[in-house]
């Protein structure tokens, strides 16, 4: 049984679905406005600081939690279908995953579409990327995250570095990735009533968008599940078991693990997209964060945490 | 006419409202994340940075905008009834303030009622501007303002800093401030139908818990229309038209006034309670942000605007 808590973000997907539903021609400002609230359903993570700053060219906020370790980086790439969200709308989710790891978590806010198209968005997050290299942050010091369109970014991020001859960074755990641009997959059926916000349609137009006139639906720096996912980092996959989008993560694992990547696959039963929008107010997704950091610190360097309760102690500290 | 962006406000106190009624013995721990909700309409300010700190033994937040003056700084103390509300809750709100005066705002985080009742918030807000000035930061560098009950603390801080012997600072500027801890006014009755949170029973209910058992509903440093204010520094009041509180404000003028004090009352018609809220959202808000702005700036000694246009200036340069 989900938890009742995890209503909350189920109603806010009602209510932009039915928001969309009135208005289907809705203005792009008025539609990033409705995304810009993401972030409500989410719990302040209290003893984090928030530093605006311009990462090589890219404009990017650090969360810090107090007494974490400055030198470990979460680099973090929001969701929104290329289009909405922002470094604000992620504010205190990717402050959660901060805090639970103990790290700096750098959250980008990369140039959206339609006013820029792909690969507009994994430029910027590579651009980031290099730049906190030349910071003097070690590859293996640093792990990427991302939801929907930014977990897909979290994949497609690493191809772009390697094609730009950079090291891969210790891991990187997309989160209810948005990958398949042509959105074939059988759960957008499967899951339709399930899911209250993710819609095959939409996502065909989110993707035109994205790709803008003339794009290529099968580029793998888009799609990453048509790429050479040879020599990536473990990778952490979590998506909730409502979703649409399951099929992605789902056959994000199957690629990524057929080309000798070490993968985890976590489907949390029940849940919406992003259910990590949910941090601090249900439990599920507290709990998918403690598995994430009790995964990501070893590889980080962080050092192993044994359970759940360390994990929680470890967040304490950290706050 | 108010401006249709002006009603998420009432939206959000009619939820409020509405929850409360079905629920008149809601839990301390839900009505307060009932209330973690009030900055939910206000929008993000950018190039804004916030970083917890310890005031001299009380939590708060600073607000520094890019490129600000970092030795003037607005002491804020949030409202919420002495009970709810944080430094979170109005991270956003007091951004915009910060930005548009082009300070630092540091937002205390007092203990709260039922847990710390009275005088343990003025005494915090003492203590924090205590700490200020023990940071080197000149007294006419600093001026007070706070909303709701925070608006009361904005006026009753002076008192106890004058008790204590502590030089005055710049200003005050109490922003829907609740004083009368017995809610005598006619406006508890006129502004009834129109005012969508506060009403009286609510009102004394609050009191009762922020006094605590045997508390004095007369006492000055609770209620500072029966202090003496003789010696405050200047004072903005801004209250909307439509609150049940609207009286507190006209009080507050006419006791500051009769006591010697410069006062400007800014009274904004149709407006709710607290509707700096709707700060990057509605054009009241903002107009009213921009207003105090240009009448707080030369008592910082940060040089006079002259135009609207020029604190959309400043603004935009501070971020």
């Amino acid at each position: 049984m989900p938890s009742p808590q995890s209503e909350a973000l189920k109603s806010l997907y009602r209510h932009w679905s039915d928001s969309l539903a009135k208005n289907p021609t809705m203005p792009l400002d008025e539609l990033r406005r409705l995304f810009d609230h993401w972030g409500d359903v989410t719990a302040e993570p209290g003893g984090v600081d928030y530093i605006e700053v311009d990462a090589g060219g890219v404009p990017a906020l650090w969360a810090v939690p107090k007494g974490c370790a400055q030198d470990r980086v979460l680099q973090c790439t929001h969701g929104g279908g290329y289009v909405t969200g922002s470094m604000y709308s992620h504010r205190k989710v990717y402050g959660h995953f901060a805090k639970a790891i103990g790290c700096r978590a750098l959250i980008l806010d990369y140039r959206r579409a339609p006013e820029h198209v792909h690969p507009a968005p994994v430029d910027d997050a590579t651009t980031a990327y290099r730049w906190l290299l030349d910071q003097g942050i070690e590859p293996g010091h640093i792990a990427f995250t991302g939801d929907s369109a930014g977990g897909g970014l979290a994949v497609t991020t690493l191809l772009r570095a390697r094609e730009r001859g950079l090291p891969m960074p210790a891991a990187t755990m997309p989160l209810s990735p948005w990958l398949d641009m042509e959105a074939t997959s059988p759960t957008f059926e499967s899951n339709r009533e399930r899911d209250a916000l993710v819609q095959r349609d939409i996502v065909l137009v989110m993707a035109g968008t994205f790709l803008g006139e003339g794009g290529n639906r099968k580029d793998p720096l888009a799609n990453p599940l048509l790429g050479d996912l040879k020599g990536l980092p473990p990778m952490l996959i979590q998506v909730g078991g409502d979703e649409t989008l399951l099929d992605d993560s789902r056959n994000l694992a199957d690629v990524a693990r057929r080309a000798g990547v070490a993968v985890t696959l976590e489907t949390e039963p029940h849940m919406q997209h992003v259910y990590h929008f949910l941090a601090g107010a249900a439990p599920e997704a507290d709990d998918a964060i403690e598995r994430l950091a009790a995964w990501v610190r070893p590889k980080l360097g962080l050092g192993e945490m044994s359970s759940r309760e360390d994990a929680r102690t470890t967040a304490r500290r950290a706050g």
